[in-house]
């Protein structure tokens, strides 16, 4: 099984001459994703914890228990379950990028990983996905309607701790906020409409729909994460608009890649069995672009997720061989790297202190290869 | 069957001689509440309406839908399923009341009924509720999955409405709907919580945490609907301040109403079974009162309560009869009572506009006596 990142090395990534990003040129070997996201996640945790102590204590639980703090009942957990943290870093590198200290960005990071709790312990109800990072879903572990509650508490909670943030960019971090909300719904409507539309045919989800979905389900938040770390650390509307351009293609890459995870992520990794997306015909990107062909493998690709019968083992691994050689899999790959360049370029595009512009890079090489 | 008006008349009530509410004693005998009613939503609705079309258009459906103004599929409804807009009514007369025009309050009044309207659609899948106005709920009309994202497209706009609101004030009106968007989810956290609760004993809810729960749960977002259309009308924050607490008042007196509906109602007119909170077991207020007694018929009470067997007809008629013989009837009319007197005296300690004044005091009496 090879993971998604079967793409050469992006030239110079990861070794210290990527361009504007390490100053003049030197090389930091000791930047690595995992300490740049364990440096923010620790910045931002004391204010988050203390957003979520000011929760009805159930919902702190459950918010806990999404987080990976807690378990089932509020035993402290070992870790092992914490996301990654992606949208509070992008907040907090953002800020430095535009040389602010990452403390001012730390409401803004706050509210967006607040809102992408929220937003997972919604989704996973509707799509009824009852595990997530190998362990049950809070709707599983906590039921539906306790689910649905800690999820609008959440919600009311993002929104309370960026309109209570100190500061003159305040109502513009609060007017972002609430338009990413808006595009944040909306992107979850077309891709829970998308199931009900056929495989093929003049009604069949076009890959150009499927992207704008993802932008606004992907990448409105991580655009809003980048954004308001701009915004926090007090940078011009053209750097914050940048920004905020570079978390959207971001997200859409970030979708890509999700989707090639979904279908030949390793199980031990993505904790999902094997070819996931397909057994649950979930229509993505690789699955979207193999249809788009009309050769004959596109016809029994269809057949089969037209069939009404349960994909078994070997019906899934047909399914996943065809869309591989429909060439499903190299135009979704091609879509994450397009979309990463695309985000590269917005970056490049305003002035950027160096250090973070070098760590927000190797955070973008970490998305597009990462396994989990 | 009567209903809970059997209270008599407050003093002066409905007969234009109310205290400080109709200028210089003169009757107004044309003010109704339905008529008020509808003067704001007319006021109210072409924004609302405007709000909602820029919702996605299967949001704006289901969003439509729960407020009455169309069936399941879209076609324009004939109106009786359209709630009173008594959030909405508040938010524009105090505006009035503190001597702006009524639209000053829309958007306040916009984002207070779009909340509210959330809120149903939410709690509706955690009380799983199937009916309300003699419909399907949205939940049951369109599943709990769309349900639960048009309840936070709902959410996300009435943020939005606000946020973008011109004026001075829109940062203080969206910090008060932040505030109260989480009291809101914490009273209904609470009233989920009391269900799991014993009847009887040291872990039985106190009718003064069940005051508490009210008071969040239905007092924060009338309080907030009276606060907007004060902040927004350019009051003082002295004034602002009574009518929140006015509004808070007026939450605690109206669940206290719904409870007894809830008991008492005419089926026909609340549309849902004769005593059914008691066959659903509901924790009200008036039989968390009657349980409060510790009389052979309380513990009648707590014994058919407590039971795993249905309550049939004859059962729940005769909890009824003891909820009431043990004084739970009594005590709920007495706290409507007082909490309105109590919204009362607080919009009677600020200088309010007397004809608004005059239209608040008909509508206060109005849901204190209304059967539905």
């Amino acid at each position: 099984m090879t993971s998604p990142a079967t793409a050469p090395a992006e030239p110079g990534y990861g070794t210290g001459s990527v361009r504007h990003a390490s100053p003049a040129g030197t090389a930091e070997p000791q930047v690595t994703a995992d300490r740049v996201l364990a440096r923010c996640r620790d910045l931002v945790r004391p204010s988050l914890s203390a957003a979520i102590s000011r929760l009805h204590p159930w919902h702190g639980e459950m918010a806990a228990y999404s987080l990976g703090w807690c378990g089932v009942g509020g035993a402290p957990a070992d870790g092992s379950y914490e996301g990654k943290g992606v949208r509070q870093a992008l907040a907090v590198l953002c800020a430095e990028a535009v040389g602010a200290p990452g403390e001012k960005a730390v409401a803004g990071a706050v509210a967006v990983e607040l809102i992408h709790t929220f937003s997972l312990m919604h989704d996973d109800i509707m799509d009824g996905d009852g595990t997530r990072r190998q362990r049950e879903t809070v709707w599983k572990a906590y039921g539906t309607g306790p689910a649905v509650l800690a999820g609008d508490a959440l919600f009311a909670l993002a929104v309370r701790t960026l309109v209570e943030a100190p500061g003159p960019r305040t109502a513009a971090a609060v007017g972002r906020l609430s338009e990413t909300l808006n595009g944040l719904v909306r992107g979850q409507a077309e891709d829970l409409l998308f199931s009900a539309r056929p495989w093929t045919g003049p009604d069949a989800v076009r890959t150009d729909e499927y992207r704008a979905m993802a932008e606004l389900k992907t990448g409105t938040l991580l655009g809003c994460a980048a954004a308001l770390g701009g915004l926090l650390g007090g940078a011009p509307a053209r750097t914050v608009a940048a920004l905020d351009l570079a978390g959207r293609h971001l997200g859409v890459a970030f979708q890509a890649v999700d989707d090639l995870l979904g279908i030949w992520g390793d199980p031990a990794v993505t904790g999902k069995p094997v070819h996931s997306d397909l057994r649950q015909r979930k229509k993505t990107c690789p699955v979207l672009a193999a249809l788009a062909g009309d050769g004959p493998r596109s016809e029994e690709l269809a057949a089969l997720l037209r069939s009404p019968l349960p994909l078994d083992e070997a019906g899934a691994a047909r399914a996943a061989a065809l869309v591989e050689s429909c060439g499903g899999r190299a135009a979704t790959l091609d879509e994450a790297r397009h979309h990463l360049d695309a985000a590269r370029a917005c970056l490049r595009s305003v002035p950027l202190a160096p250090r973070a512009a070098h760590e927000i890079e190797v955070l973008l090489g970490f998305l597009l290869h990462r396994r989990v």
